[in-house]
């Protein structure tokens, strides 16, 4: 059989790059990025503005694509320029969308956020894919109003599509200096700099492998799963103290720097992840482990 | 006690103008629109495009505003253009919200769409506020993309709202000759033209008289009630073959011209009002009445 032509739309960022890992043996990835992918994925690649429909329709002119991943997301949680964010990313995928619609292409998988779309949730709940949504930053907003468009595609034109809201992955080919606490703590780590944490350390996250996550999205991908909402998660929740003990516990007494508090920042996130067991059975990796990953790649990267 | 300053976004709009009627003698209402307001409602405005910043800053810099009301639309249920849509009606709503925090306005209420932002609801149900919300209009992604803001902004800047989700309001001073069914049927009536029907005329909806939403949104003012989402409508839903039916009793045969179903309308919606109910005891208008009422009125128009 003909390998499947999978288009990864920010297929060069941190997910993106453990998404060609987990696809690329058994599909034809094709990354689309402002970013070249490292020469060691050997992947083919176009380089463009995901905003910009001209260099997005390059790719569809030139490849009959099965299937889109999009992964790309022009900001970061945080609420410095919300017209921004709606300007690139809620345009930027509507944009996509239609480009799809007058390319036939049959269905769309978008990671979207687990961490931002819930908002606030209550003390010892966790969020299923049917708990309200009211986003405390206007990256979550976006991305929920991405979510509705995709709906709104697959009603009228019959795309199908699946979204995954992820959690907080951690992992190998993190890029981000800023974002993401156990990727950024563990470079700091190794340039024996201050660790900085907003808040006192009790913030609640819901922190999943990136590896994890790929292979669960491959898994899904090869089940032919459509037209479903998913929480990608490790359906645990670690306070950032929890972490910062862990990673004294590998790599001895940390320097941390404290900060105040910010507001878009919701005091705790975990995913219920009942919804995707009841259809991939994944052992997760345990997060020890996951951490001295990652602290290893990191030391090898240049 | 002075009177408060309401500026009234979309004043000059169907719902606008019935706003003004129930709110003028009690509030100092603002009016800005594109259109002037007629000159019988005797209230300031300002003329102004509601996506041009400019515009709108101009008011708040000339006056000191206790309450918005939003009750504009850039554009009606349809799929027509989507990126329009964002632009006009959510980034002028961020822009607005911008504003607002600039110039310490407290509180807004946001005119939201009861109709579309719900989608496709189960055949015996009748949508309450926390019921999934999946539109298949972008109209109805853009109205609830607009309520995440408001409650962002709530969230970050405490700035208080009321989001009220109309059902399918007709009555006086409805002014567009496509939208509203009642409204555009009772106008074909009168100058004996055929009736457009989409569909088999089995489409349901939840008719309410403006009057009706008009005196509730002044209810709910005059009780303070803030951050929260209600949902404003009869309560009932009437198929538009039983609207026709009553239309017929009342103004003898008529002109029907029957067309294709348009895939952007939902089949039903019914409003579950039980919430609005709870706070706020009104008695409707019987809907013959307020056809009459509405019927006299526009035969009374130029």
């Amino acid at each position: 059989m003909m390998k499947k032509n999978v288009l990864l739309i920010g297929g060069s960022g941190f997910l993106g790059r453990n998404i060609v890992e987990a696809l690329k043996t058994e599909y034809n990835v094709i990354v689309f990025d402002r970013r070249e992918p490292p020469d060691s994925q050997n992947v083919s690649s176009f380089r463009g503005d995901f905003t910009n429909k001209d260099n997005l329709e390059r790719v569809f002119r030139k490849s009959t694509i099965d299937l889109v991943i999009h992964s790309v997301s022009t900001t970061i949680p945080s609420n410095t320029d919300t017209i921004f964010d709606i300007h690139s990313n809620v345009i930027g995928t509507v944009q996509l969308l239609e480009l799809m619609k007058k390319y036939s292409v049959p269905k769309i998988v978008f990671i979207s956020s687990g961490g931002t779309v819930y908002g606030v949730i209550e003390e010892t709940e966790s969020a299923d894919e049917l708990h309200s949504t009211f986003p405390i930053c206007s990256h979550g907003i976006s991305k929920l109003a991405i979510e509705k468009y995709i709906y709104l595609y697959h009603h009228l034109y019959n795309i199908d599509y699946l979204i995954l809201r992820l959690s907080n992955p951690f992992g190998e080919h993190h890029i981000s200096d800023k974002h993401g606490f156990i990727n950024v703590a563990l470079k700091k780590i190794l340039r024996h700099e201050a660790i900085e944490v907003w808040g006192n350390g009790e913030v609640i996250r819901d922190y999943v492998y990136v590896k994890d996550c790929a292979s669960i999205i491959k898994e899904l991908l090869q089940k032919n799963i459509s037209n479903e909402i998913y929480n990608v998660g490790s359906g645990t929740g670690l306070s950032i103290n929890q972490i910062l003990s862990l990673l004294e516990k590998n790599y001895g007494k940390l320097n941390v720097r404290w900060q105040e508090k910010r507001n878009f920042d919701v005091p705790r996130i975990v995913l219920n992840i009942a919804k995707l067991q009841s259809i991939v059975q994944h052992d997760f990796t345990p997060i020890g482990q996951a951490i001295r990953n990652t602290y290893d790649w990191l030391k090898d990267q240049p």
